[in-house]
């Protein structure tokens, strides 16, 4: 029997065990472990795992896929506990918003026997803890698979497997190119969302602006509401690209407020209106790069892939024979209508 | 019988006529009058209208409350051309983001003896049209409440009604604070969520960027997709309190860049954690500034100032008999039970 350990059981480890279970993979056991015993038993509650680990050390002696789910700084920490004690070939992912200090850790900490495939889904809610878990959290949601540079294309396939058993849509990105695009997509919208909140919120005038705010400025600093810890490890691990894309999103805002400043009417239109179009073109038909994942010759397909890992021969053979018994009743239905319509 | 006429039947002069129908008015009519009388067709067939007027000339000849919903720019035009044709003691107040400008071409283009009160509810969707309008959409939204200086109070009073007959909640403000106000907490994040948007678009890497977007970038960059005449009507009249507060958003950036910068990792999870704090607080007990007009002595309430100006006195007295049978009815309830007590 295949067991998928699942390290944090916080919003997005706990859902991705509920999504895990709803795919019912048959035969394969949720194992998980918080290092809070408390969110671990309230996880087993919700139906995230099957199981609680009561040691990291124990989780890894068991687990062929183990996914880690906590705050990104503390993965180091993680690495660092679980790598003496994983199994020969067994596959580590992660679910953090940044690649490049991950990916550096793992090839740090994790023996070489040990794959390691980054991940990111990008999915998520101001709230956390179990209790916000949902199974349908990633369903049709980019998730970043992002390879260590000597990853194992089977390792790859098999979180490929994993995003897609979890409802997501995989998108292979190197961890370079994923934090300078996850700064501009995910973390400046975070600090664009914080600054705006702070801004009223430091004003003299703030209880008079509280009370005019309407939805605009409600869902607009909704990330501000984020989790604390996540922000504090995104800003401590992203550092570099930040700063970048902060100082370009600075340069849109002064490039608008040149535009009020012109008091040009036409000018000020033409600009407003491209941005809706383009934004209405983006919603009807968003842009979609290819994945090079799909292009990988002669392996197996990533679902293929993901059950390998997870089965072992024996359940692989119980498939067969599943998939037999399947077809065989597909058969005799067949022959049933086809006698059927004869009468 | 009193008639509300309304100007401009887009979304909001559209939400204005269904949630004013929804509040069951008695003897009150509601004229609407679009320059596309093809929208004024369609807000009627809706139902946000009971009928439409074909000159706006003719629609200010007859209402005793005229609301304009035009774009703002527009707005001047509309009280040139209304302003001879109002009826004495007529009250005419507006829909505008922003109210400097329009209180300024009010005092200007209308006669003295029409009373301006400007009013601006917080409230509105990406979607525009008469179709996109709904009776709820003011409902529990600040209606802020902008009197010229000159305004009569049983005026202030009526438009108040108004303000509370569609859903809103009444929000008293003069017109520098108000478009202070509403520069910080409206149209900065209309146009953080532009710089946003153009952010990512303007990148060369807007494929893989589009390709990862998740929930957080849809949502932030939201008001990029609301209705270019608004925003280029909002920053031609609010120039100066968006440039300074969109200097001032500037400074929040920086200062969250400094800290990201800082490498500081207590100063950065207080920072954050302060913020959601912060806005927590803010969502759970949103601070409420008293409205003034709650205070004017001896004056009939919002209510009956509106019922007022609408009716007219044959109204009033059908209202006092509705009353008066209502009563009659009460009390012949209660002898019915107390007969049947006895029994």
């Amino acid at each position: 029997m295949g067991t998928v350990g699942i390290v944090g059981l916080g919003l997005i480890g706990g859902s991705i065990g509920l999504a895990l279970k709803r795919s019912k993979l048959a035969g394969t056991q949720i194992v998980g472990y918080d290092r809070d015993l408390d969110v671990a038993l309230r996880a087993q509650r919700f139906g995230a795992v099957d199981g609680v680990g009561r040691t990291l050390a124990g989780l890894a002696d068991t687990a062929g896929l183990i996914v880690i789910a906590t705050p990104i700084v503390a993965m180091r920490g993680v690495f660092a506990e679980i790598g003496p004690r994983l199994q020969q070939g067994a596959v580590v992912t992660d679910v953090a918003s940044t690649k490049g200090e991950v990916l550096r850790w793992a090839s740090e900490l994790l023996p070489a026997y040990v794959h390691f495939v980054g991940g990111h889904p990008m999915a998520g809610k101001e709230q956390t803890g179990p209790q916000a878990a949902e199974a349908g959290l990633f369903d049709g949601r980019p998730y970043c698979i992002v390879p260590s540079l000597d990853a194992h294309p089977g390792s790859v396939n098999a979180v490929m497997g994993l995003a897609e058993a979890v409802g997501g849509v995989p998108f292979f990105l190197d961890a370079d190119e994923h934090d300078a695009y996850a700064a501009a997509i995910s973390h400046v919208p975070l600090v664009a969302s914080v600054a705006l909140f702070s801004l009223a919120r430091n004003s003299n005038a703030w209880p008079e602006l509280a009370s005019m705010a309407g939805t605009g400025f409600k869902d607009l600093t909704r990330l501000a509401s984020g989790s604390p810890e996540m922000s504090h490890d995104i800003f401590l691990t992203n550092k570099k690209n930040l700063g970048h894309w902060i100082d370009r999103y600075i340069g849109e805002l002064l490039k608008i407020r040149d535009l009020i400043e012109s008091d040009d009417p036409e000018a000020i239109f033409r600009a407003v209106a491209e941005v809706q179009i383009e934004r209405e073109e983006y919603l009807a038909n968003p842009p979609r790069r290819e994945v090079p994942g799909d292009t990988l010759p002669d392996m197996p397909s990533p679902q293929q892939a993901f059950l390998n890992l997870l089965a072992g021969s024996m359940w692989m053979d119980r498939a067969r024979e599943m998939t037999q018994s399947l077809e065989e009743r597909a058969r005799q239905r067949d022959r049933d209508d086809r006698l059927r319509r004869r009468e």
